[in-house]
């Protein structure tokens, strides 16, 4: 699929074309892609995972093992620690990470009650610095949901970004 | 991090950690990794992108960009067909596309409404032969949100399946 990403990247937009809708203040001037700003202290990575809150993990498992024919299903996992089971489903490039509360304080009890049937809960970014991302993000004014890292369930060190900040996405930075 | 999921799998699960919550009537019989049920008709490949509609495109380019130092993020194209403009980011192994509405009719609207700082929309899977796909996905009773496929923004053809059937995930299947 990189092929149709560069297809989309060369076939650049023409200001004509936005229909005198204000996207930037200056897309004329930009090139197709824009590189990042430089940055020698930490970097992005990929998409480790995404994280799907479900009400049952069996049906979940059956539906990606069963239904739509995924290669790989693990075990459920419980995760005492942080309040859920995890099944991951590997797509080869990135995973999903299928989770069930465990336990009354679990974290995404409020989720489920909220969205009956499942739905999206966050998706995990990779960082190959976390200590310097979050000295970095933070100075930009992006909010976090705790003071520092904890362990997550890779036992790497992890933190989640507040979504208001983030376009409306949980995200959570992940060590690698 | 196939390294940690290889973890994961060989730490599979004991009955007895399960504290006597029931994810499945066979758990004890099951081994780490389960194999689909064997599919020669169509296969399902990798995750192509995750969808997430938001209010300020250039606000969201801008936090990939100069917030989270993403490689690559490509400009505004508009999709009048779809009634979007959409800009990818690439994180190497995967894509996040960011929706922005575009016209009355836009088929984000809606959720931008209930959604006010953006949100997650879906995630699109690839798939090798679409039609054999939603003839097997129908025969399982997961309903589509159209009869037949459309032509995504990519130039290949794509269909939406039911959320409600899916996790909660809005899952877009897309022809490579």
């Amino acid at each position: 699929m990189l092929s149709n990403f560069r297809q989309i990247v060369i076939r650049t937009i023409h200001p004509r074309l936005l229909n005198g809708i204000r996207l930037s203040s200056s897309d004329a001037n930009k090139s197709p892609i824009e590189t990042n700003v430089p940055n020698d202290k930490w970097n992005l990575g990929k998409i480790n995972h995404i994280a799907v809150a479900v009400p049952d993990l069996e049906k979940s498992s059956h539906f990606f093992k069963n239904t739509l024919h995924a290669n790989s299903v693990s075990q459920p996992m419980p995760q005492k620690e942080h309040g859920v089971y995890t099944t991951f489903v590997d797509f080869g490039n990135t995973k999903i990470e299928l989770l069930l509360p465990l336990g009354d304080k679990s974290p995404i009890k409020n989720f489920l009650e909220k969205n009956k049937s499942g739905g999206i809960h966050h998706i995990c970014i990779e960082v190959d610095n976390i200590e310097e991302a979050i000295k970095d993000i933070k100075q930009k004014h992006i909010r976090t949901l705790s003071e520092k890292t904890r362990i997550g369930a890779h036992g790497k060190p992890v933190i989640f970004l507040h979504p208001k900040d983030c376009c409306g996405i949980l995200i959570e930075l992940e060590q690698v």
